[in-house]
């Protein structure tokens, strides 16, 4: 069983790091928003207590304190009643159920999820605690677009536009210069959030089975989000590795997890993550049907798939990567690139096209998948299998004929009221990067892009987090709605959880980056209080304004001799005769 | 003294990594390209040997050796003849003293630097080996700028076009597809070299005074490259923890050095680096002055000032950034800023403004300070002492007021024939950096843009490499020049060794995807062999290839169960089941 409540200390550079998991984020405390039209909706931020300025002769009060959007859940409030094995408080378990448009089903439906349930073996595997599966009944469709469409404002919708907002109706205008200010609204309303919702340029991933799930929104006029992969591998990891990961993930900013298991216990990892994670989960579903096969491609079917579909939506899976843009047809220029597939997913589609001699059956079944996805509001994420694997096959043939069906199927689900992400390229060199933007936008008619990086070069292996924080954050300044991260581990093996953190971390820069480059009205202000706090030396303002307050610290600290205090007003960079920022307050008469 | 010779080991996550400072860079050999203009030239490069595909069946030869760029000098040679104390041999002496326009001096110019000399406290500390400088003949000119403008190809111009080829004129041509393909030859020539240089659209800086240098070139139309900060402080560090540093950067891959010391033993901390470093030193002049009148700088005049000009150009410093362009008509706009003044040179030259109601003293004395550059090839760096400390002030009035004097200043240079290159931004949001780049180039003629950054958020201290490199590839690829490193440890403190890795490495990413997107016919070549070993599963020669071969091997068999061979075809992320590539090669009945 996992544990996730201990202190735990990493080591970062001979240095210790404490690094707990169930402890605010060092300083910072979780405070909650509630809704108006829901008002037993709660809405988690961190706020960050700032202290006056520190120096003599001046009698300025405190800053005001400053919100954060706030991703790691309930594991960082210390009042909140979790454990590992009891999973998260069901928090939108009531909202679900009031639509009244759903039931409960006495069994899973799928035929391996029932076969799992009775595995004596299993026992000790699975977590203890159960819910039975939800679903839609008889004719209705349970998506958010499905509510936006109507003219539905749900709870869900509320929540977001709250987090969304940060208390920014509440606060001084912040000052702005975005490349286009018409893009993101001075405040974000419920009705703003529905009307991108129904018109499918933002998605709210929320399956009516993942009830402890935050809701959060991936669009274009949206704060930029993140993502981290997770999962283990048939030769590394276990579940209390993986669900102390995803819990790592979130502290640190993750806005959505993807489950990337391919080894043992495949379904039992993906409960025990969506029961303890506040963010959506995504998977490639296809990865596990093809471990029900032994890994031998050509078994795959339709039938097969579909089952594993029912599985993973009545688990809770909030979105799925499918590959079925990867149509048969573009294989034979996918075959002459320089690097082929690299998309596992896109590998095992095209593999199981050129065996059995016909189309992707994900492709020949969308419409039933679809059907599928709007009994759960499993959102979709169709999958990029032919993105390009190395900047010599960056916007190609390949790459670009898959994106035009992405399109082409996006509308296809936009049909059943399914919400959709586009998954997009991988390694594509900087000057080719807009062109996948503008792409997208048009052919996809405006769904939210899902960016792997993109990597601008493909020597960076052991620092691949950069090169993809890069490409991240000049496509997420072009509207890119959630990057994907990369690990310091990419191309070489599975991340643990120190890799995880830098990814993450890179990725936050890069989706910060993205939102003053947009303009968006609640970024600016975290970057001027920083930069407050720089000036008067504030240190610990500044640590705690970071995105890693514990690795600022520990970095500053290190440097200085022991004789030195810690609020001394300069570092061991310039010392105390060489701080510019000093110098500019001798000059001030400070 | 400093001891760089040994094998030290450092710690990364755990493992024990090794990090020889005098051996090879792992997987590569030193190699040398003869000059034909200059027969004596011997431009050193890195030949990488790559393995045939390790295919069954596969009988294709083994890849042609690559050659890439090699900033690491004589240390990586283990043929090479040097060590701490001898210094690197003197390979330029000789076209030095073949020009004729130059004459060893009895003994130093600089007042300061004599009265160091007879200082017996600082017999052991100073460098043993020591040269007499070495001056211009009165009257002569001797900058790489003044010999290509009267239409002379100099050793130094033949060598550095012999090294941006990276032989490429003897491979197959490289595809490309360049955002511009007007902007880089095919193949660079002398004459190219000379051209540009004589135009001011790039610097090869080369103080007489440091013969141990391998040439280089610093433009638009040229490799991108980057440089690295080291110096110690009044709190931290010593000579030789600044000269491992220093050979840790070079063997990394910084084209530059800039000794910043603020600290103890500034003269003989800087002969020490000299005499070792195969790259370009750049110094800030005025650190010095200022520690010379104990940190008043009330008391720093313009005779100080000169003394240390002539003391570092006697020593071989190949640039000075001077912040002449901080006029004091800018300062009350500079003072209104959120963060003020961030650039330590310039709040010592604005302060010095304030406390005496002068204008700048660099910038009075500007044409004297050219005279001096030009009797030792002292290149430029103008300073941008009034750039951006944080994201809210970024291109403001101060700013642009400061980069207007840097382009008449450049003039004023040009008219000496003394080189120059401008440097640029510190804090700039992503969507305000290409009008850095624009403007820069318009009110400085092209002459060549040193950025550091710029940072384009101000929240990711302990992680600001990333954030450094993410703006450093985005205005790399629009043209600037040299990417000044930041460290994990900027704003917090002094980089240590492990930092100065990390930034050179981070930038050294942005500066290789600038190239890709400046479509450098020599840059994709590295980037496709990096590829073909990955479809390939030649895992070595995938480390080899990488920017930190040391590094992408640890985390590789970090990750792998002791029973996996080294040369599994998988890694830990798939294992031998879910790899695309051995999908694609069993389609391909592999």
């Amino acid at each position: 069983m996992p544990d996730t409540s201990e202190q735990r200390v990493l080591r970062y550079r001979g240095a210790d790091i404490p690094c707990p998991l169930r402890s605010p984020i060092t300083g910072s405390r979780k405070v909650y928003v509630a809704g108006r039209r829901y008002p037993d909706i709660r809405v988690p931020m961190r706020e960050v207590l700032l202290s006056a300025p520190a120096c003599s002769g001046d009698h300025r009060p405190a800053e005001e304190p400053l919100l954060l959007y706030d991703t790691s859940g309930p594991w960082t409030d210390p009042q909140a009643d979790c454990s590992p094995a009891a999973g998260l408080p069901p928090l939108r378990r009531a909202w679900i159920e009031a639509r009244g448009d759903t039931c409960e089903l006495p069994a899973p439906t799928s035929g391996f999820a029932r076969q799992r349930a009775a595995e004596p073996r299993l026992a000790d595997v699975g977590i203890p605690r159960r819910r039975r599966p939800r679903r839609a009944l008889p004719g209705r469709r349970v998506t958010q677009m499905h509510y936006a469409r109507r003219g539905l404002i749900t709870p869900e919708m509320e929540f977001v536009a709250i987090r969304e907002n940060l208390r920014r109706e509440v606060m001084p205008p912040e000052p702005a210069s975005p490349a286009d200010d018409r893009l993101i609204p001075a405040t974000i309303t419920p009705e703003f959030v529905r009307d991108e919702v129904a018109r499918g340029r933002a998605i709210i991933p929320a399956n009516i089975n993942h009830p402890e799930l935050e809701p959060m929104i991936i669009g274009r006029r949206f704060l930029t989000k993140i993502n981290a992969n997770l999962g283990n591998s048939a030769v590394a990891s276990s579940i209390g590795e993986e669900v102390a990961k995803m819990v790592w993930a979130v502290r640190w900013g993750a806005d959505t997890v993807m489950d990337l298991s391919t080894g043992e216990n495949i379904h039992e990892t993906r409960d025990w993550i969506l029961r303890n994670s506040p963010v959506p989960v995504g998977t490639v579903p296809v990865y596990q049907a093809l471990r029900k096969v032994d890994g031998r491609i050509e078994e795959l079917t339709w039938e097969l798939f579909r089952d594993t579909l029912i599985e993973q939506a009545e688990q809770g899976v909030d979105y799925f990567t499918i590959h079925a843009a990867v149509r048969r047809e573009f294989l034979p220029a996918a075959r002459r690139r320089l690097a082929g597939i690299v998309s596992r997913g896109g590998a095992i589609h095209a593999r199981w096209c050129e065996i059995r001699g016909q189309e992707n059956f994900a492709y020949v079944h969308w419409d039933e998948i679809c059907e599928i996805m709007a009994a759960y509001d499993v959102a979709f994420s169709i999958g990029d299998g032919l993105r390009p694997g190395c900047v010599a096959d960056a916007n190609d043939q390949a790459q670009f004929a898959e994106l035009r069906t992405q399109g082409e199927l996006t509308r296809r689900a936009w049909s059943f009221d399914v919400q959709v992400m586009n998954e997009g390229p991988g390694h594509v060199p900087l000057h080719l990067i807009p062109e996948n933007m503008t792409r997208q936008m048009e052919w996809c008619d405006q769904a939210p892009f899902y960016t792997l990086g993109p990597l601008p070069t493909d020597i960076g292996a052991g620092y691949d987090h950069i090169a993809s924080a890069i490409g991240a954050a000049l496509i997420g300044s072009l509207g890119a709605s959630l990057l994907c991260y990369v690990t310091p581990r990419e191309h070489l093996g599975l991340p643990d959880r120190d890799d995880v953190r830098e990814g993450v971390i890179a990725h936050r820069i890069a989706a910060h980056a993205a939102d003053l480059a947009k303009g968006h009205p609640a970024a600016r202000r975290r970057d001027d209080a920083m930069s407050r706090a720089r000036v008067e030396f504030r240190w610990y303002d500044q640590y705690h304004l970071s995105l890693d307050p514990d690795r600022a610290a520990a970095l500053r600290q290190e440097g200085l001799p022991a004789d030195v205090p810690a609020d001394a007003r300069y570092c061991s960079m310039c010392g105390p005769e060489f701080c510019s920022m000093q110098m500019a307050r001798r000059t001030a008469g400070d």
